[in-house]
């Protein structure tokens, strides 16, 4: 069964802004067995999105158009439609009241030209919109179904589910496509998919067949495992076995398999334990203090952070002694250790982590150029600290500096002799 | 002037990959005068890439397609084109043997599916790639110009920039897109809209129209100003006219007219001045210092942060008294301006900020709903404190937190008495 995705928009033909409702109508659609074909951005013109609409029912079991159902003139998506399907616009007296009594409940009258949202092309089905004004529509045009959705997400997500649910699903196909994501950090792409390959090529063959993508960033890959299954249940057993053969290959730099983002396995990690957490950061300016609390509940263990971006700060907030940054240098494994150290001590916590580096673009020398970071945790009795060669601008060495110092906090409590990064750090 | 943008891959019809080429593709044929009416992505399949270039070349003066132009069997574009045209594929031994030299020039051998990569449609023009093994091609179809361009980037771009150079901009249009953004925070779209639109609504009729959109988060407003002239100068003259005329009616709401995070203003706004600044987290958990940071040069003026997440840490790190936390709650101005007075004082900075509040989604109460920041900003003898109710999800919290205070600190510098925030909040 196949599908078409339009978004509509001028906004989204700018060099500003991207569509990004079709990832979720996408998800949805492949849940059910659809396979989406051809996503396309359309222009607030009739013609031409009545020309797309056209060329897509000659192929798609389904096409899903969001946008472009607001009140204004630029709003052109009901007219296509209808235009398509060669019917009249009848205006829908309950879709009308409907939304007067939304502005009424707001203290406001409805402006007369939201009367436009309750233009419906005859025959259409009206689909409730509980978070806004515009409804959806569903209409039918041979054997292909065209569903109309408003463009904010949270208006049109909730009514995609729906007539998923009431409508879509029982026109699917029998094969519905599943997918797991497993994170990994600490190793290099070319070395996780070497390590991978073999495994994950016997699985497009099988009964239930698995295709596998990896999405790489720096500090992070992403492997996507795609299962096409006859229902969920078959779906997550293979999922599990493949999983499981995954992870007998990539060990534990595999951080997740469930979609989590390192600082919530962290998260979940410290809570299990009834451990407690303080930073000390210098190069990284917080951001890993920013991504542990992004986590709901992260209050019950972060203790406290600092940026002791000054020398004079790092003396100050966690005791490094100024001899040791002058024999050192602040970027250093004795300044990180102390960092660590000294931000425990003070916080009272059971774990420590410093991180001292240069982020760049200015900075570097020759012995340490931008990207080299030295990071320590201290944990109980445990003391590790690495010297990291990072790569890419500023914003992305401070975010492999969060992540390898949540990996390495990670590998220590579970105990893992395993390296904490692809590099030429010194042991 | 009219362009079509396609991607093809199959992996952006996932729901894990948006395409972000075309983005690039847009601003680079917007400069020229083309005005880009659909953009789509397409699967790995010969006869789909087919039909909708067939559909395109009804309507489209250009057709730019990026990807597909690997060497293995997935990579389709060359021959959906070929078939399109209506023409063989011919191997051109002068693209294989540049191929077989990169790879020699690193020591391999070229591996022979890439000679795939040395096939051309019979009659196009071969663009050079510096950067990656797969060559570009133009090729003509009646008035329509046709594009294949690699997927990566790196070598997408500069390949685009040549072929708009030296083929593509003498085709084009008089007429050229230039475009401007005005940055705005402290207001609401509704208000901003309704102070903009008598100003912009008179721009779209004048010699040289501009044309307005406006792209809202919490706690940011983006009016993008897009002027189609005959040159960059006259574009230039419309927009700088344009810039002030919002000016003069949004006022200091407007941050950055040249695309400056506010973060980049708050830092050249510091080093004007030679001020220093240290910042106390409680709520935001360390994005304040996190984007302060994420500025080059930014140790020049950030001396510290600290994240004080316990009430322990509120008293240990910047003084807060024990009394206070227990006369006012953690979350409350007093302590507030005790943060930023405490982190100030220790720091011997010029400015101190302070940030305590309920990031949620847990924590609120009926007095103190999920979203109140209290919010203090000292600088020399002036000292303000406000308390906002910001709405959303956790992370919209911190960001409107870390927004606002930027935002207080920058009025208060700029000596203006404009609202902080669109909110009740207490003055």
């Amino acid at each position: 069964m196949n599908a078409c995705i339009l978004a509509v928009g001028s906004e989204m033909l700018t060099p500003f802004r991207v569509d990004t409702n079709s990832l979720i109508v996408t998800e949805r659609l492949n849940q059910i067995g659809f396979d989406v074909r051809l996503k396309a951005v359309v222009a607030d013109h009739v013609d031409e999105l009545r020309r797309v609409v056209e060329g897509a029912l000659a192929w798609a079991d389904v096409i899903v158009i969001t946008g472009g159902l607001g009140p204004t003139e630029d709003d052109i998506t009901r007219d296509a439609v209808a235009a398509v399907l060669g019917v009249p616009l009848d205006v829908d007296e309950a879709i009308v009241d409907r939304i007067r009594t939304r502005f009424a409940r707001r203290g406001m009258t409805m402006p007369e030209i939201n009367r436009r949202q309750g233009m419906v092309p005859r025959g259409a089905v009206v689909l409730e919109n509980a978070n806004g004004t515009a409804p959806g529509l569903w209409v039918e045009h041979g054997q292909t179904a065209i569903v109309l959705l408003p463009g904010p997400p949270r208006e049109m997500t909730p009514m995609l589910d729906a007539v998923i649910c009431d409508r879509l699903a029982s026109r699917a196909g029998t094969r519905c496509l599943f997918r797991r994501v497993l994170r990994i950090t600490g190793r290099t792409e070319s070395d996780v998919d070497a390590a991978a390959q073999p495994v994950y090529s016997t699985w497009a063959t099988r009964s239930v067949p698995i295709t596998t993508t990896i999405l790489a960033a720096l500090g992070q890959i992403e492997l996507h495992l795609t299962a096409a299954a006859a229902s969920k249940a078959e779906a997550d057993a293979a999922l599990d076995a493949a999983t499981a053969e995954m992870q007998a290959v990539l060990g534990v730099s595999i951080y997740s398999t469930d979609g989590r983002p390192l600082e919530a396995v962290i998260g979940d990690m410290l809570r299990e334990r009834h451990m407690t957490i303080a930073v000390a950061e210098s190069c990284s300016g917080g951001l890993l203090a920013s991504r542990l609390t992004d986590v709901p509940g992260s209050s019950a263990y972060v203790e406290r952070g600092v940026v002791c971006y000054s020398n004079t700060s790092k003396t100050e907030l966690v005791g490094v002694p100024p001899s040791l940054i002058d024999a050192h240098g602040a970027v250093s494994e004795p300044v990180a250790k102390a960092m660590a150290e000294g931000i425990r001590g003070r916080a009272g916590t059971d774990i420590g982590i410093g991180i001292t580096g240069i982020a760049g673009p200015d900075g570097g020398t020759p012995e340490k150029p931008v990207g080299t970071v030295a990071i320590a945790v201290v944990v109980g009795d445990t003391v590790r600290v690495r010297t990291f060669p990072f790569i890419g601008p500023r914003d992305m060495v401070k975010f492999q500096s969060a992540q390898a110092a949540m990996n390495m906090l990670r590998l220590i409590l579970l105990k893992s002799d395993a390296p904490f990064w692809p590099s030429k750090s010194r042991d």
